[in-house]
């Protein structure tokens, strides 16, 4: 819910984050702008923009929110409301979602939430951004923390399935054919022939190929050994 | 780094987003727009976009980074990139940041990274948008993929110490001078006298009170019960 916003453009900002996380429900309170639902940047967001409720206080907007949750840039002691950080606290609203509808306050550009509108809110939060340079756009503080709340933890985890590798005899075929063009350009010396295979055959399993990829260096091997002149047909190109 | 960014309040809201988490490099591959550097919305990082490298290709922009990472909107399939969610994708990022340069590439507005352009990534990199509404506004996207790659997983975990809860000498203080007050409103009648002070008392214990805040609740029921007429001196306020 945005309180006092200046900026039509960040409203439609907002909502354009609601909307790309999967928020259904958009509130303002108090806009400077009243034509707000015009606002451009809500781009692919306009339904969720024009079905934004407008409300003329805070204690009107969550009125039926059993968690209210207020955003602020820095810590502020004097308000003795718990701050937590944005990790920790969009875990305790993803909880409270499951149970009752959760409001997340975002203040005004200039000036944030002001300590009559933190008075409504269970506890604060913040994103954590450098203490030198706290003050965020709010369109895009909005985007962080709602990303946070859906952001899956499971997903940091989850290796991706890898690329299947070469087999060992594709890795042979390859390093034969890389050796035949050493050879056939002179950088073999026979002196040191025995450790520049193996050197050879080391560098090639080292590259990580991937089978799907293998016969298409195989191809150009084959193409640049045949431009070297020891192939007796032009290959077709594979 | 922004590869034919149209528009200059994107390249600053691009700035500010790397300014707050603490980026200290940022650059620009052919803007659209030559006079980005003035763009007031990187508020508070204008010495960040002072700063910007541009650059004429991405070639040339990636040179000297060891991991280049590009960021799209949709599914892919025809690249061949491999494809990760952010938040796994950040943590190889973080890897990668230890042992070298990592660059993380976003497109334009309109049409995201071309082909040309990804074609220099070693993989690719989505945020966990709805598939419905994929689009991102660009200054939101990069605040969003910057704050997951320095996001400490810790706080996620780490309970803030709770404020002191009230002993329980100080809640019989407080029920007994509600019990005082509910009497002298004819609340508590003779008949059920027993189980209202059980009730009552159970229902300051669920009240959760901080100690802190106990002395200030016993100073308002002090209070109320004076204006009941059942104290003899008006008290100090508290």
């Amino acid at each position: 819910m945005l309180v006092a916003t200046r900026n039509p453009l960040n409203i439609g900002a907002a909502a354009r984050a609601a909307s790309n996380f999967g928020f259904t429900s958009f509130g303002v309170v108090n806009p400077y702008e009243v034509a707000f639902r015009e606002a451009k940047s809500a781009m692919g967001a306009a339904a969720l923009l024009a079905s934004a409720r407008e409300y003329s206080s805070v204690a009107e907007g969550v009125a039926d929110c059993s968690l209210v949750v207020g955003t602020t840039a820095a810590e502020r002691r004097e308000l003795q409301l718990p701050l937590r950080r944005l990790e920790y606290g969009a875990r305790l609203i993803r909880s409270a979602m499951g149970a009752g509808r959760a409001a997340l306050l975002f203040g005004s550009e200039k000036t944030g939430l002001s300590n009559e509108d933190m008075s409504h809110c269970n506890w604060l939060m913040r994103i954590p951004v450098r203490p030198e340079h706290a003050s965020m756009n709010l369109g895009q503080a909005v985007a962080v923390a709602l990303y946070e709340i859906v952001r899956d933890p499971r997903a940091a985890a989850k290796v991706p399935a890898p690329l299947k590798p070469a087999a060992a005899g594709e890795l042979d075929r390859l390093t034969g054919r890389l050796l035949e063009i050493l050879e056939a350009c002179g950088y073999v010396e026979a002196r040191t022939a025995g450790s520049t295979k193996q050197k050879v055959r080391r560098m090639v399993r080292r590259l990580g190929l991937p089978a799907r990829d293998t016969e298409i260096w195989l191809g150009m091997l084959r193409q640049i050994l045949w431009g070297l002149g020891h192939s007796g047909n032009r290959p077709d190109r594979e």
